[in-house]
């Protein structure tokens, strides 16, 4: 079968999907299952949303791509809506997650060479972070499995340091230090919200030896976790931002924003071909769009406010702990949770697991508390057994 | 204005595009401009092709995005065309040119690894090279340009030798070498075609020393020369090619196939959310569709010849040479490039510059006779003056 062939199919399930609506997945023998995955938090607006559906056909026809060299009238408008939105001062747009964060990695690296010379160079990351797999941002990323010798030599100038722990603050940062980077919720690394008062001495300790801080929000930004950056809710003001995943309703993008004494990237500095492209900025306006309208972001914490109370008084013994952030929910459980996702999926819920032990739950986030219930009740029958 | 925001936006020219047609786009002022540029080497069938924009429209409805721990229907068929029209075993799909150069490089140091210890793991690249952004690719182009200190340290394990140079080819490989990495015509560096017998002794050399070869295939890939890989035409059967741009119509998408020797990725080795997602991959299959129809690769060939015979023709003293395979053309100039650029845009139409003095022209594969002659036109009276 073909999905052997390709690598970025991981095979551990045999189901293949061929459509979507709403909150709701069908495959190819026309079984029907409830999405909690949401493309591991990219379709943010479900599948078949008609708004987006009708702005990619009416902007696949105008034009697809143009090159950077000239602007087209859908990027110059996305990227203005984005920064009034965000509060950003200027913005990189590339293609997936990891190139955000290549983009923010470079960026890193220049300011630390504007203020303090050619020492300042080290970007500081947080164990269990995950910032892709391209070899820069595998670097980055602060966990051991993801650095196997097959892949050596990896990038210098990173260095890793334990999160919500106020003695790794002790020395991690001092004038070789250009950034301090993390995610506002480890995600992959097993739905890990930061301590709030810990995410502030972090930024301020990084801060005060001359860094920047920039939040990696791949997963958490774009309305994931109740409002339109996560980072807002950490009060931390990062001067650089990254985003990709639901920024563009399942189009491949990422865009990479900063301000402040992060706004040192001049023209020529970084590139990308497709990055910025017309088609990729029509849906991402789209999707800004509906998130900012009056009630979408609240009812994101409603929702998961929701789900974690119901996961709560569920009071199973093999439920750990329940943790997250808006619709960036993890439960922690004793049991194998690959056992259990693939259960769950055979009965009809889709989600993946994170981390060691824990399932993930990235629905889309209009999903409706109908849907919310039956995935639920679904999982709540597998931990049962 | 937004431009100056947007870090992509190089701002050198200040049109607004706004819609495209066949080989003709018009931006906001109503304007119509020949595109001999289509995106760098992306929108090889024009703007609104309507094969593409059905397929584009009906698989929105359908699915944008699914994660890739499961399948897609038009994943899994897109993998086998496109491995079947290749002669390749298998596939790793990312977003960009960077995304599919960055997967390579990890091939190449794991096949390095597996092959010949922790010591084989330097990747040869070629003076003139362009490879991408990303830390790792930026690293792996051949043009200090690209290598301010800016962003130190680089990736270590890479080397750069001279093309079509014999002498650069008699230490260039050893025991420490993974991989000999090249564009069959260089695209950035200023369109030149790499001489089939120096590629030919340059991966025999490689091949040789234990190593296996990459063809960076992300400008030259997909018909653009002519062949549906430009490595076809220099006969020396890479164990690995890179694609991008042209691949699915303008939408992001870039891929890494492999084969033979340079089959060793596994499942878990390489990763990307939006990669290979069904959106992407219906629109490649399109591209791949009309790419493989009878008479469309030969009418490639024919119509970059009647471009080169024709500026041959001109006779212009300012015409240093003209070179190129394909839809794939160097006019290599005596006057200042980019004035030349500025002037034809006025003038309606639209191409850009590589290299130092290098008029590039990369239009629509299906661009017509017509379209070819009024760009020309123009190009010629800029010339003259
Ligand atoms: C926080 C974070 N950063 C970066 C990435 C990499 O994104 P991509 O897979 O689009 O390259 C991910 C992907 O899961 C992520 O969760
Ligand atoms: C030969 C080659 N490789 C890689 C790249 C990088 O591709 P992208 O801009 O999609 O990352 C380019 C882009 O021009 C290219 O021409």
């Amino acid at each position: 079968m073909g999905s052997k062939k390709v690598l970025n199919n991981y095979g551990s399930f045999d189901v293949v999907f061929k459509s979507g609506k709403g909150s709701v997945l069908t495959d190819i023998n026309g079984k029907k299952y409830i999405d909690f995955l949401a493309g591991i938090a990219v379709n943010s607006l479900g599948h078949n949303f008609k708004p987006l559906i009708k702005a990619v056909s009416s902007q696949a026809k105008k034009q697809i791509h143009v090159c950077n060299y000239f602007l087209s009238d859908i990027g110059v408008k996305y990227a203005d809506e984005l920064l009034n939105a965000t509060g950003f001062e200027g913005v990189f747009f590339g293609n997936s997650g990891a190139e955000s964060n290549e983009a923010a990695i470079k960026l890193a690296r220049k300011f630390g060479q504007l203020s303090g010379g050619a020492k300042r160079k080290t970007i500081v990351t947080l164990e269990h972070s995950f910032h892709g797999r391209t070899m820069a941002t595998l670097t980055a990323t602060g966990q051991d499995v993801f650095h196997p010798e097959t892949f050596a030599p990896y990038v210098e100038g990173f260095k890793t340091i334990k999160p919500n722990d106020y003695g790794s603050l002790k020395d991690a940062f001092d004038d070789t230090t250009a950034a301090l980077m993390m995610e506002c919720v480890q995600g992959e690394g097993g739905v890990f919200p930061l301590d709030k008062e810990w995410a502030k001495a972090a930024a301020d300790a990084a801060r005060k030896a001359g860094a920047i801080v920039i939040c990696d929000e791949v997963q958490t930004g774009m309305g994931r976790t109740g409002t339109l950056l996560a980072s807002e809710q950490l009060g931390i003001n990062p001067e650089v931002v990254t985003l990709a995943k639901a920024i563009a309703g399942g189009i491949p993008m990422g865009a990479c924003l900063y301000r402040g004494k992060g706004n040192v990237f001049a023209a020529g500095d970084h590139q990308s071909t497709f990055g910025g492209n017309p088609l990729a900025c029509r849906a991402a306006s789209v999707v800004l769009h509906e998130l900012l309208k009056n009630g979408f972001l609240s009812s994101v914490s409603e929702k998961g406010e929701y789900i974690q109370n119901t996961v709560k008084n569920w009071n199973l013994p093999c439920i750990e702990d329940v943790r997250g952030k808006g619709l960036m929910i993890g439960i922690q459980v004793s049991k194998n949770p690959v056992e259990v996702e693939k259960l769950c999926l055979e009965k009809g819920v889709l989600f993946s697991t994170a981390g060691k032990n824990v399932l993930r739950l990235v629905p889309p986030l209009n999903i409706g508390y109908k849907e919310i219930d039956k995935g639920l009740a679904i999982i709540k029958e597998v931990l049962e057994k």
